[in-house]
């Protein structure tokens, strides 16, 4: 396990539930996809990038809600600009070699209004 | 919005599936319930509670799959302690007053392992 932390370390993260409002694959990457990500009135819209390609594609987000962690630096990836992150699980690929894992998304009740927090 | 963190910010928290192997809801609390929690043969099992008793049973807990912060230093509740933090959103009441939140819980796929990280 990681080292201890206590729980002004955690709080120190914007956890929020966006929902992707447009995603696409964009021309000048192989591997990453692109979302424009809704976090209610309060935030906004945010650009983020993941590097999902090889495993999902465009529809599998589109109009739909997921975890992001929204107060991280930007972050140059590709030519574009990713303004947070995406949540998701580092899963074993079934069948597989042992070990090797593939990113899997975590989507949550599309019943939460963009911008909910998560803590 | 809260101050811009780093990734190595993020990556300090240990965040795992862990699956709830027991839930109990403790005489010694009307607000906490207790969980028992898998998170695989790495990392074994914890005990976790969570002020969720005036929204959940146990029965809403059992045997699913949920998120976790699991190297949080551990921390008295009542009469037991917590061994790590299950996430939740705080999330609007519908009909309730405008602003009033209550804890829902995320639960995850069921195919995920027990100890899954999540990044």
């Amino acid at each position: 396990m990681k080292t201890t932390i206590e729980y002004s370390d955690f709080d120190k993260l914007e956890l929020r539930i966006g929902r992707v409002i447009e995603a696409l694959a964009p021309a000048w990457s192989r591997k990453l996809l692109e979302f424009t990500v809704d976090f209610g009135p309060e935030i906004g819209q945010k650009k983020i990038l993941s590097g999902v390609s090889g495993f999902y594609t465009p529809a599998d987000f589109l109009h739909k809600n997921f975890p992001f962690v929204i107060n991280m630096a930007e972050r140059k990836m590709g030519e574009g600009i990713s303004q947070g992150m995406m949540l998701m699980a580092d899963a074993e690929v079934d069948g597989a070699a042992s070990g090797e894992l593939r990113p899997v998304i975590l989507p949550v009740d599309q019943a939460f209004k963009p911008g909910t927090l998560l803590r």
